[in-house]
């Protein structure tokens, strides 16, 4: 079972609290709830509007797209303008 | 009796939630109450628009569009922006 | 006396409701307050933005354009946007 | 003295509530507060958004547009896109 | 000192309400607080979106633009699309 | 130190109240509260989106913009949109 | 790790309190809680719509943007129409 997200649309897995802590290299502050990284697992149809690709490391807007489970890993489906920076 | 939707409009039958668990593999979370799946039944002429084709699997903003009965089955009319993601 | 809808308005003949649940094929459900079906009656002159036609059976969003009486039966004048299927 | 709206106006004679229901053929129902009719008495110069003419009886949004008196008699300037549609 | 007014702004003389009711004639009426008619004074450089010109005699929305007082006499600078109609 | 803005903006230095009434020649009225004088003291580099220059006297909006101080005299940056006239 | 930001984001180091107000030149007013320094860290993909380069000073909207700890240090990504002035 495949999701594959449409249009500008991107498909996420979250990242855990804990490893991201990890290192104490960085750490989200007032925005502790604000924002939260991820890795891409699959992207949209729209690829003039998209500028992630499969696998990258990325900080999105916690507040954006919407939730889903797949076999039992919480990820996300956000638009391309939620996605804030990539993660090097 | 057919309903054809207009614009990028998308007749949706709506999948059943017991279907949904089946297996254990995709359960929406936080997003219970937010998404919801629909086999793609017909669409409308905005042909540009539209990206999904008949008997498409597809997740869909809960919340979107007008929901009416066929035969005593529920089904969904939603705008192509509320269709989130293909499920293959 | 005629009326002319103008720009992409569309005046339409509302479909009585024990009409509509004849035969019990077609109720709509939580949306029972919300859509609706009627006849286009008449077109406006955006002709471009106009995908329905006189005699056509539609659904339309109930909660969209003005009521008025013709001759005592009751008619809409919606605008195109607000037509969301049509029933064949 | 004399009006000449700009851009897309419309100055519009109203016609008396009287008027509109001699003969019983045309009354406005749940929306007999939200349309009127009235005469276009004069056109702005943005000719190409403008379909009515001088003397073209016309339905309209009666919440849209301003409420003046001339010689003591009620008219309004309304925006092209108030206007619903033409009585014929 | 002189205000030239920016943009597609119009610097508008204000006219006094006794001139306005003045042979009876032209009186705004549930708009009595909504309508003023004012003089033109001077007008901004966007020269394709204006179409009044140094003293013609407008009327203009009340609530719109920003009051200020030349040597004690009251004037208004507004927006283009403040402006509803000239007075000829 | 110079600030350089950005954009369509415009810093703007605020002449003070008791410059602006001598001569009793210019008082904002109802807007007492609502527009003020400066000069302009730097421009941004949208060009095009600019029409005023350096010592232009100035009236902008006063609910419009920053507010910053230099050297302990108050400045402000306001968007070009922001500014209503020229005083000449 | 390097944060690459999205688009037309940039990211920016968080200048302290302290140093703002060091030699009294330069101190925001009612502005104090409106606007902040910082440095340029890092610019969007979005080249045509960013006009600020690494290690420009820079004046931003505070309430705009995300902020971050990156190795204990405060940063913020803010999109390019929230950057006011550059600070030469």
């Amino acid at each position: 079972m495949k999701i594959k997200p449409l249009g500008d649309r991107i498909l996420v897995k979250v990242v855990e609290g804990e490893t991201k802590t990890a290192g104490g290299l960085f750490i989200p502050q007032t925005a502790q709830e604000k924002t939260q990284e991820g890795i891409v697992v699959a992207i949209g149809d729209d690829k003039d509007a998209i500028t992630v690709k499969e696998n990258d490391k990325i900080m999105y807007d916690k507040y954006a797209g919407t939730t889903i489970k797949i076999d039992g890993v919480e990820h996300l489906i956000v638009k391309m303008a939620d996605i804030l920076a990539i993660i090097q």
